[in-house]
Formats: C-alpha cells, structure tokens, sequence
C-alpha cells in the first residue's frame, strides 16, 4: 500500500527548501532516464517554480527538451548507493531504471517517470524554456504541476524527520558520494531588537 | 584566534552543494545589510559560479545592484535565531549588523561584509548581470572571487560534521523557523550492473 499523498501545489516547494539531493527523471519518445542533482532550489511559491542544474552534455537534457518537461523525485537514505550510482553513469545506452531495479510510474500531469519506492516525494515540472540560462549556466526552470510526498515523513506541508522513518531522511550531497543525512530538527526563535 | 583559512576556489562549490541556508551580505554606498536565503546553489565549478534567490523587493538587492557584488556566509547551528530573524526583517531602517550584534569584517576582494563568528564558511561573489534572470525569476548569478571556512569543519575541501563541532553544522531550513541541522553522514558506494 503506498503511503503517497498528494502534496497542494503552494507546499511544493517545500519539498525542495532544505537543500536535497534530488533525483531528475526524464520520458520522450519511447526512452527515460533518472540521474541524480545536488543542485536544485525553488525559485517561486506561487506559482511553484524551482530550477536545476542539469548539464548540456546529458542524456537527460535532451529528452527534458524533447519532452518539455520533467520529474524530481526525493530520494530517502536507503536510495544512497542508487542516487550515487545514477548520478555517476549515463543513460544514454542502458535504461538505468531497468538495470538498477529502480520501480517508477507515470505521473499524473506530465507523465513523467515519479519513483516512490525509497524516495520520500516526488514533483512533475512543466520546462519554462529559458534558453540563455540553459545555455550559460546548465539552469533548467520549472513550474510544478503535480507533487506527491509519503505521509510517514511529509504531511499537511510540513516534514518530520524522526528515528522511525530514517530510511526516508532525505540526503544532502557534500561530494564523491559523500552524503549527509537531514538530522535533529532545531526550532529558531526571533530575536528582540534593541 | 580564528579558525578560518583560504578555500582553493576550486572546492568552493562544496560549500554550498549540500543545500545550506546561507547569510547574503551586501553593502554600497556607506549602508551594509544581510538578510537569509534558503534558495541558492552551485551552477558550475570552474570558475566557480552560484545562483541565489533574491527577492526583487528586498534592500538588499538594491545594495547588490549598486555594488556588483554580494557575500554568501554560512551560518552554523548556533546562529539559527540570528539566521531566522534577519531573514524576517528589513534592513531599509536599520543596519541588522548592530541591531544584532553580528560581527563582520570586509572581505579580501570585493570588501563584502564577511561574517566568521558563528559561521563555517563564507563566500564574496561578484554579480554577473543578468537582467532577465533577476527580474523574471529573482534568481541572481554570482562568481566566487574568494572564500574560507572554518578549518574544525570544512578543512582541503572536506565537510567533517562531527559531535565535537555541532554548533557549527551547516542549517537547511524547513519553513517557519523550522531547521535541521547537518546529520550523518553517510558513504554511498556504486551499485553493480547486471
């Protein structure tokens, strides 16, 4: 039974806040492909847009534009070694969802591959073309038109991340598969001025 | 005595790679400012360039027009209050420095505010002018001129989040105040094919 909740589209980019790495999925004419980004953030709440770096020279940049579009999924801890072996070979000649045992399906809006197996959420973004920023900066803007998350760890637009759904805690890239885990949440109170 | 040393602009991506809420520091014109963002990330290592979210509205992007530049500083656990509340007030009125009692100095190259106490890292970026980007998206694009960390956690280009430095462990927030601080850090390993 899955645990998948839809997420309200002005929570979307929520998801994405913090800082995960995050898992780029990707369909057009007949294909996919899933590689891993360290580099995302949101750019917008409302509408929800984000953008991502994705590099020219990958097999995901030319189905995304191909297709117009495509998915971010949040992969949870016990993803590590697939987000880093995804993230580390091309998809260009295999189906890494097929040789890496990755279970995805179609998304709601846009069709994209959303994988909820291991990941904590998942978002269908529509491609904004920007060609200068794609071009110059490897940056592909997004808007959200679907997003999902597992209600063991994201509910009612909020996260918590608890020693019960470990296996969920997103994971944060510092390099060379070297991840951090998302830890003890800390609440921050306003500071009087003077 | 401080801790801080030169980052090799080359590891200065890692910096920010596992998705930081980061201090932006600004200053023209004799007024000096620093406001939170949750939103920024690498977009490319060498030369070393990020974006970051800067809200169209804010002083600080006035402050950053006028100067071409702006400092990107870390802020470890200890300053979650610090972090939180200058990221919910202006700077137009005040100068948050004070008000905060935040110590800064100017950094090497482009003499933005840097700030060292209570932060692991901080980087000066010089604007790259991009008026669509910054308009359509507020997402403002920078190259990294200089950088340093705080060698007890970000020491030859390696994060080292460890008990003994937890109030310096870098902070991503969740929305409303809400932070979790750097975890575990995990070792991913590269899946085999089939």
């Amino acid at each position: 039974m899955t645990h998948f909740r839809p997420v309200a589209l002005h929570h979307a980019s929520r998801l994405v806040n913090h800082g995960p790495t995050v898992l780029v999925t990707s369909a057009a004419g007949g294909r996919r492909n899933v590689m891993a980004a360290a580099w995302s953030m949101p750019v917008e709440f409302t509408p929800p847009r984000i953008a991502v770096v994705i590099d020219k020279k990958t097999f995901t940049r030319e189905l995304v534009a191909a297709s117009g579009a495509f998915g971010l999924c949040i992969p949870g801890a016990a993803l590590r070694d697939v987000t880093f072996t995804v993230g580390s070979t091309s998809g260009r000649d295999v189906d890494k969802f097929a040789r890496f045992g990755i279970a995805s399906q179609a998304g709601p809006e846009l069709g994209m591959p959303v994988i909820e197996e291991g990941c904590s959420a998942w978002l269908e973004c529509r491609l904004i073309p920007e060609p200068h920023a794609e071009e110059a900066y490897d940056t592909c803007f997004g808007e959200v038109l679907s997003a999902a998350a597992d209600s063991r760890i994201f509910d009612t637009g909020r996260w918590s991340f608890r020693d019960d759904n470990r296996d969920l805690h997103t994971i944060h890239h510092l390099g060379a598969g070297n991840f951090v885990t998302a830890g003890n949440g800390i609440q921050a109170r306003m500071l009087p001025g003077d």
